[in-house]
């Protein structure tokens, strides 16, 4: 790093503890450490020392970084994720999801991006048979959908039976349900299987942007840093099929706000769907195709 | 970072996202970002991102680590700073110590050095008498020592009246008392005012080496880590006086185990003490002069 020191000190924090240091705490670790725990450990500790010495960082700065991280876990709890989300709008998430997944796929056509999964995915979503709806509580703004589409694997062409397909939420009030009181529980949450062909098909609500909590430390930190706390409108889904690489992705209105700064930076744009006018069903007044692609498993 | 890729990719993890998009992340910061934030965000952003390309890091391990930070937070509370204990035990606490405090003054002859404040620091403890004792459960397995010494300016040489020396300690069973249900409230802790001679005195117990926490993400980590809980016998210390930069140090019984491998990485050469024995005493058998010299204030 170029303002990195070591305890000889080239440069102009000559007297901080520098690389000595650094490879003291390194050392620290046995023999028995995991071979991969101590290569992420390792690149931790390099980084967080030398950004500490990047930036001269004080103490009360420091504990400013501890509280708003304590905040963070104070806040979680099994339908909140304040320590995830503090990742995400730093982009964290996202770049992980990357390295995951998509580096992986993305050379192999066809293949569905993925996404980061956000904190509102829950583990429990009820199964639903296709053709029904996720909305129990359609709101008065709320414009229903009815999406459609076949799960297929890249690698055979086929389609693929028996996927499952989890989707999830917010209403229009920017509310998953299990931030929302006034929801019932698993409202705009469903887990459906594809068909013999492959098919799946639900209603739902065309989807809006929406504020992340502004209530904990992401919120806090957002603010700090002059930024907006939007994400544009988006579905969430997580695509599973036997001898499938699972995909976790979202869908983006093509029209959306936000689309260029989501202050999560999950948006790519082959996630970006266009939400048509549907005739003659008067469940739904907009419709949305959408197939997915899976890469074959590890 | 030698493992940084940008979006065009250059080297191994070619499609992975890269500079371009770190660059994003930082840019989304607006105008009204206080500079000193903007400074600290920028150099985290880069750090993080890099540490997770270097790595090449994986959801389910970024999620592990969300999960031991919200932890952190959810095991923290007025009386214990989990959050902090991380930090710790990757020496960050150590390291922003000598960036704020002993880089600036090491070079000042006289100044007593700093060390990490840690977790157990309470900002309500009771000012007590000079000459008094701050353990009242003594354990049968403890010493009591005699602690004195002068506060003195190092600028003017001259001792100084009515310095606050703030002490705490842990019991010889290794607990501090707000871990300890069985040691009465701010047991072995205390505040002391120099008099007219700058001169403070106290019994207190020789210290001994204790593990930190077990039972929360530092101890997991460190057991991950392969490394032991321990620390050195030490005595905490904050001491403040008009005109003077504040100081919070450790002092170390020489004949300590861990003086090599603390595992929190707090033990300076210079903080070393020897406890000596006392005579016609009959409240304390050892006895320890420390005196402790103060830079002036920024």
């Amino acid at each position: 790093m170029a303002s990195s020191t070591d305890q000889n000190g080239q440069n102009g924090h000559a007297e901080v503890l520098g690389s000595e240091f650094t490879r003291s705490v390194i050392e620290s670790m046995g023999p028995n450490t995991s071979p991969r725990l101590r290569e992420v450990m390792t690149a931790l500790i390099k980084h967080v020392h030398d950004f500490a010495r990047d930036v001269q960082l004080t103490t009360d700065e420091w504990m400013a970084g501890v509280q708003l991280i304590n905040w963070a876990g104070q806040m979680s709890d099994n339908k909140r994720n304040e320590g995830q989300l503090l990742c995400d709008i730093i982009g964290l998430e996202s770049l992980v999801d990357d390295i995951t997944f998509s580096a992986a796929t993305r050379s192999t056509s066809g293949v569905t991006a993925s996404a980061v999964l956000g904190p509102f995915w829950r583990s429990d979503a009820p199964i639903r048979e296709n053709g029904t709806t996720i909305s129990f509580d359609t709101p008065e703004d709320g414009q229903v959908v009815l999406m459609h589409g076949t799960v297929t694997s890249v690698e055979t062409g086929e389609p693929l039976a028996d996927a499952t397909v989890d989707v999830w939420q917010a209403s229009t009030n920017g509310l998953y349900e299990q931030q929302d009181p006034k929801q019932q529980d698993h409202n705009l949450r469903g887990v459906f299987k594809t068909d013999a062909e492959g098919k799946y098909s639900f209603y739902c609500l065309r989807p809006t942007p929406y504020p992340i909590p502004q209530d904990g430390p992401a919120g806090k930190l957002l603010d700090l840093m002059d930024r907006h706390i939007f994400r544009p409108a988006h579905i969430h889904l997580m695509v599973c099929a036997s001898g499938c690489r699972s995909l976790t992705t979202q869908i983006f209105d093509e029209d959306s706000t936000y689309l260029s700064n989501d202050s999560v930076f999950a948006v790519k744009d082959s996630l970006k769907v266009r939400f048509v006018p549907r005739k003659d069903d008067p469940k739904a007044e907009l419709e949305l195709e959408y197939s997915i692609g899976l890469a074959k498993a590890y």
